[in-house]
């Protein structure tokens, strides 16, 4: 409701938006000054009326999660962090879209002090969003008590039309309507525009009716320029019970701008000198770039009552602490993302029974067997499957299916996510931002082409996001082609930031969970195989967490090469290692389940694993360019599609045997013998 | 309707479906029969009542075309295949799963004959299907004249939950439904289950509602199991003049097994020996396991009334031919997927143009230079952009933008997608499929994540489509790290299938459309900058089409390194060979815009363009990994995210600077000298 004692003039708060992004994005002579000056009043009507936010600690647990989906107006959420009294000064601002300053292209978190997401990559916000209001929802269900609410606040979400036609905006907002999200309240900046123009020829959907179809309450179209309207919008929307909200804003892009408003030459460009001269006389803002009015500053200042809505949830939290002071300390440490006392010893435990057991399952069954330890100890754990839980083997008896019958949380632990593989990645990367949740979910590795820039998103973001992608090769047989990596393996472990596992075994299998669960600052990939695998013999397990080590030593002989290999051939690595060894060829076999936490090892351990003068031969099935940068004197390797039948009929078509590897490494240590003489 | 003088036993063609797809499940021990046995009367309806096809001839111009979206249910298509008379034998049914059968575990287009696209990753069948019959729309109005409706065919597609679920599914549709593709029929199984049970916790959409928000023409629910509601329902969506339609037909998963039916337990599992057995009996199926009565493929048959229709189609294209014998032919060109004679000619004077122009442009602009030349030439190129055709220059004087206004195409040969990334990828590849076009489509570079899966599954069903990535790195500047390629150039390489291209200026730009172009059997990707690119000096423009050649040789000396790079950092590579001459290290200077295309080169022009004992370094702003392979002393790369900033200070920072280059050159050169006393 507005604060009709003060009186704030809503018309220049919405101005020194539309300047203050006119002038930086004119500064920078980039970026995109359409939508900021076109949610102006929108802006408005939800930071100054609505968002309960302490600009001096962004980090408040309890505080409303604002998403800027529609990232490209950073502007906006630069104006409104710097307005309301954010560490974002006006020189930060001046900064807009310069090396190391806090106010890059697209808004990232970690960068921006009120910064929740990154945003830019189009759909992805609104998605985060879900996940951030699912994570309140299951948070308040598990910590709040009667008559202590130490967990209620709303997620608000802006977007556009690009999130709105982007394929993951249907997965995430279905999602959220059968999730009964009903603290996630989303604006829709109904402009008519994209960057191709007025979107009438490729963008007909009615998104009214479309959301009602997904469950969501819709309200609107309202005026979006009118800050009442928006303002009675919003607190209409905060009364849904049981369905997210989305307001529909009409609004016209670039507003104030003369001759750009409703063009789409308003989206993406500086407005010019000229253009933003003709704007200020417009809308009757007489100040400099740059220049904010006081009493303007004093209307859009949340300092105080900040402060105040944080103080007052302190002394509700204090009081929480007092009756129930160890759900209290829970909810502190799960807020903080410190791991439990126990994780160490779970871990260590959990390591040691793998490797006395020494079973012979599939590395997704191995997935199962870590999980049942660590969900049992690690209450943040909630998994997921894109609609393959029994294949991907994500849950346990400690997480039970999550439900929402009546409109609240069942307490389960477990999300079936539907076949929506990109909308569960970008809604885990929500839950970990929240903080609370430890968020892990499975599908088919090859669908992690699905999900793939939701993955890249949590490294650029650094969070603890983990993927259990199982049917990690043409192991998984008779699918065929469309459902077998060759690529993917090798094509993740590029991503800067993400860590790769594929283990070979039980024992490994644990560690890779282990430190997957450790890396508070990275998210991870397990990528498991469909097929059983025997057991990896080993003495001792502490290299495992180095990402590649010495599984096995020649029993006889200094070894004359090192095959290396990964997950399901490790098992073929140590057959050919036997062969050759009856050959009498002693060789290194080295394990190396994730070459990015190998590479981050000292040049002392990794040439102790991998010396300078032993030939190397690579063994993974998947494509075999990645390999050469261990420069590997050969590949076994498949650098075509697969083919559907039995795993086993495959593995020999493609040339993954024993003999084959062996052969290979016959070659090698001759062709070193070979190649040695005519270099001398 | 009905052919009510033969009176097929309906019931009975029904369940040879069920009959077949229960046995080749059981006899593989793998696969899915719950969809078979759930939508056979649907595949009776269509199949036998609808579908304008000749088993005689699975490459008739204007067939209907049938998708399975549901990819997983393929005994269902292998069986209508079958039982209506294509070439695929009870022999081949009998190898469902088996190493190089024709009946692979999901559909495969050139495996099998009558299927139209490889299905299975969920939700990009029925968006192959948009591209299907947008590719018949736009053919009609190309092609037909008054009297002579030469193409004139229906597009049917199956599709169940999971394809509902996908965000692409979204993005497809509400395209279908703005560009109202009215010949489109797809059906939707809504037999209430998916892998992970009974949806309705996961999936409570109203589709009805959703579908009729995108424009669509829905009908029903009807019953799936009673033939004649799916026939009238067929019969009314052939009706719809500007809707594309959606049947939903209310089944049973698994129908006919009494202890499977209407239970995931029947999606994704061989029945048993004891259910099929019990089965048999419950469908009043007394026949062997693979044998299916002479009467019930007797009604089956559609060799008879499919070489009929395509008689009656061969008549009507020869009068068409006689009154139109230049269109006629062009359309049979066309169709053959056959390049205009005057391509070659076309290509050569773009490339002698541009070399003689020596242009500064960025490379997107001389994609669009090439395109001007191309598009004019070539009348099946069928462009288009995911909302930002101003930034990746899709668009040509050849091409204007494509409306359909009154419901019909305005000829148009540019496309806005709008912000639909993977639907615009795999609309592609339907459109590639049907044949008649040429797609090709543009969006930034870091967004190929979004479409990655459908660019696999080009490469995998071989088909001519091309991928215009623009903004291609770092050089996209202030836009920051969202929108900055690192890992993406490397990690599309390693498709297996697909060639990328990364032109350092104007002539490699129009070789690398040329190659696309004329390789009827690979789908290409183009990386382009947005940031101009000096023209690179060459004495020869041949062995551009080789993938790498050499560019320049030392002026002076005998080279004592090579430095390789791609697009943008070539010009970065003869500035440093030139800082290299004055400080008296000969390098040559190697250019290499397709990695994929040179690897398929013959060893001894790859050795004489990378020599054996010369140090090779490589530099591309992206992932160093990949460079590896070709054995390098050093890589350039960056490992890291980018930043926000201009390109320039950007290309400092991360060492792309002629110093930098020539720094690694020298310790490279002084490394080898280093090493090789060592051995001697």
């Amino acid at each position: 409701m507005a604060d009709l004692a003060a009186a704030p003039n809503t018309t220049q708060m919405a101005n020194a938006i539309r300047a203050l992004a006119m002038d930086a994005v004119q500064a920078a002579n980039s970026g995109h000054p359409g939508a900021p000056m076109g949610m102006a009043e929108i802006a408005v009507a939800l930071w100054k009326r609505h968002l309960r936010h302490n600009p001096s600690n962004p980090l408040w647990a309890d505080r409303d999660r604002f998403v800027l989906s529609n990232g490209h107006g950073s502007m906006l959420i630069y104006a409104l962090l710097h307005l309301s009294g954010y560490a974002l000064s006006i020189e930060d601002l001046k900064a807009f879209r310069q090396m190391h300053s806090k106010t890059p292209g697209h808004p990232e978190v970690g960068i921006t002090p009120g910064v929740e997401t990154t945003t830019g990559p189009l759909g992805q916000g609104i998605t985060n969003g879900v996940g951030l209001a699912l994570a309140e929802k299951l948070l308040a269900k598990e910590f709040n008590r009667d008559g202590h609410a130490i967990v209620d606040h709303h997620t608000y979400v802006f977007l556009g039309d690009g999130c709105l036609m982007e394929g993951i905006s249907h997965e995430a907002c279905s999602l959220a309507g059968a999730w009964k999200l009903n603290k996630l309240i989303a604006i829709y900046d109904d402009n008519g525009i994209s960057i191709d123009g007025q979107v009438a020829p490729w963008f007909v959907d009615n998104t009214a009716q479309r959301f009602e179809a997904y469950g969501w309450n819709v309200i609107g179209p309202v005026d979006g320029h009118d800050v009442d309207a928006v303002d009675a919008a919003i607190a209409a929307a905060k009364q849904s019970s049981d369905k997210p909200s989305l307001i529909i804003a009409k609004t016209t892009i670039g507003k104030g701008s003369p001759n750009r408003a409703g063009t789409a030459k308003a989206h993406g460009e500086a407005l010019g000198g000229e253009e933003i001269k003709l704007t200020r006389e417009a809308i009757g803002w007489a100040h400099e770039p740059f220049v904010v009015p006081a009493e303007v500053y004093a209307d859009w200042d949340a300092k105080t009552s900040g402060a105040a809505a944080e103080q007052a949830w302190d002394e509700r939290f204090d009081a929480y602490a007092a009756a129930h002071p160890e759900l209290a300390a829970e909810f502190q440490r799960r807020m903080a993302g410190v791991l439990p006392e126990n994780f160490a010893q779970t871990a260590v435990d959990a390591v040691l029974a793998a490797h006395e057991k020494a079973e012979t399952v599939a590395s997704r069954k191995a997935s199962q067997l870590a999980l049942e330890h660590f969900t049992a100890a690690l209450p943040e754990l909630l998994g997921g499957s894109a609609d393959l839980t029994g294949s991907n083997l994500t849950n346990t008896k400690s997480t039970p299916a999550l439900r929402f019958d009546g409109g609240e949380s069942n307490g389960g632990r477990h999300i079936n996510y539907g076949v929506r593989e990109f909308g569960m990645a970008a809604i885990m990367n929500g839950v970990a931002l929240h903080g609370g949740y430890i968020p892990y979910g499975g599908t088919f590795l090859t669908f992690s082409d699905y999900s793939r820039n939701a993955i890249r998103m949590a490294a650029l973001m650094k969070q603890r996001v983990i993927h259990v992608f199982t049917h990690d090769s043409i192991g998984l047989g008779e699918d065929g082609p469309t459902h077998q990596s060759i690529e993917h393996v090798s094509s993740l472990r590029l991503i800067p930031g993400l860590d790769v596992w594929r283990p070979a075994d039980t024992t490994e299998t644990v560690v890779a969970w282990t430190m997957a669960l450790a890396n508070a600052q990275r998210p991870s990939v397990l990528a498991l195989s469909r097929q059983n695998l025997a057991y990896a013999p080993k003495t001792a397990v502490d290299d495992i967490a180095k990402g590649g080590y010495v599984l096995a030593e020649p029993k006889k002989g200094k070894a004359r090469a090192v095959i290396m290999a990964t997950g399901s051939e490790v098992q073929l690595a140590l057959a050919a290692q036997a062969q050759l060894a009856e050959a009498g060829i002693p060789v290194r076999v080295v394990s190396m389940p994730s070459t990015n936490v190998f590479d981050r090892q000292d040049a002392k351990y990794k040439s102790s694993v991998l010396p300078e003068k032993l030939p190397r031969i690579a063994v993974e099935a998947g494509v075999s360019d990645f390999w050469w940068k261990y420069r590997c004197a050969a590949v076994v390797g498949i650098d075509s599609y697969g083919e559907s039948a039995p795993a086993p009929v495959l593995f020999k078509h493609f040339g993954f045997t024993a003999e084959n590897v062996a052969d290979t490494v016959k070659v090698a240590v001759g062709a070193a013998r070979l190649k040695a003489p005519k270099k001398k």
